[in-house]
């Protein structure tokens, strides 16, 4: 755990006010806790920017009836086994299912995971969630 | 399942075999499922849009040593529990967690969600994956 | 021109060393400055999302060979003055134009101005560029 | 201009069926159209990621009043002078002017520009819009 510093910063009364007015709308306790999430976000797009190690999750919606994609979308996993942390399985109804995959690695493997899944017959949507290992966040 | 249907694009040559070498590169077995993907994403955006039900992930990273986050958490989710299928919780290191909650229901809700979680002290960084229930895609 | 107002916020020592080299990486004067922008960002895609008066940018990409083209741009664009502020418009080779079109109004109409202009036969490309009418940012 | 290739697509009836609700409520004028569109916007995406030659725009909002914001902005502008096609100036109110300039060249190029006039003191706003040199779309 780090100490905490604080600094501060000069805005133009109009701007404070509605970010006040805004944070205040979102149900933010504190300003400097909003302040830090816009600070967070912005270097957590820096980090799959720069390709330094990352987490997220890869969503998967597909049909299970078609045939082999269970072994395939098995097989593929396992060629990423490294980057994966672990998944979540949900039927969505008798022909969807939605498949959340942990991930954690450079992004460059992750984007390639994606796309190795993405062109699996059977598989119908797929999105990358960017998301952080929260390391110094 | 749906029966198949055909039917017939006309695209400038140009452009068609630039599409071929793309789709060739992402791996994709046939030009089919590179176009029916193209379409389904189309449907996807507009299913958020238009305020029908959804499906996606919340992920959050967050810092569990943080007083009463846990059970601010929990309490919270336990409020949208209509919404939430399940959740998959990751350690990522002795201090940060990786939560990823999955959601079904309609976007504005799942937004709700969204800013009520983002805004609990030591929350450092929300991300909303949307996708789909699959229906008709 | 609204007064400067100081106000301290808190971080960890660890995300602001952090902050600080990305924001030098950036070239930014002043951390009041990053923080600033991270804040304006914020409220701008707060107003889109409102629907309150914002400014912006619809660009075009077009072959201008084809017939009734550049009338059919003009005829709706007229259907629009109330919205359109100017446009720029750029011989990108023989065949492609890239228009530029300056707008300020309601989301909701800036939106519909592009769906129109994007279904016409011959654009092949369009993009909307959300932006600010500035005032109180 | 490139001659007009036929070739045919397989979707399910039900996928079909949503699509072409879809484009009907775009005004489409045809499917071949719409499809060509979604065709054309991955291929934007990809010339953006593989660094290929792109075109576009950066809209700049920024307070005219704050002393030597222009001869700034007109200094950077120089130095890329090999990326910047023209420009469009906008004078939103007493204080906010809206700049926006045409930008043709590298992806690395364009957001090196982009980072420079971003950490300007007085510039508030800064937006890049990624479009086409429209070769081969």
């Amino acid at each position: 755990m780090s100490t905490l510093t604080r600094f501060s910063v000069s805005l133009k009364k109009t701007l404070l006010d509605r970010f006040d007015r805004q944070i205040r709308r979102e149900g933010y306790p504190t300003r400097s806790k909003a302040v830090a999430d816009l600070v967070r976000n912005s270097l957590v797009v820096r980090e799959w920017e720069a390709g330094r190690e990352v987490a997220g999750a890869v969503l998967l919606v597909y049909d299970h009836h078609k045939r082999e994609l269970s072994s395939r979308l098995v097989h593929v996993q396992h060629d990423y086994h490294d980057l994966i942390i672990s998944s979540q399985h949900i039927h969505l109804d008798h022909d969807n299912c939605l498949e959340i995959i942990a991930v954690r690695g450079k992004p460059g493997e992750v984007q390639a995971l994606v796309r190795k899944l993405k062109s699996i017959k059977g598989v119908k949507f797929t999105r990358l969630a960017t998301a952080s290992t929260g390391r110094a966040l």
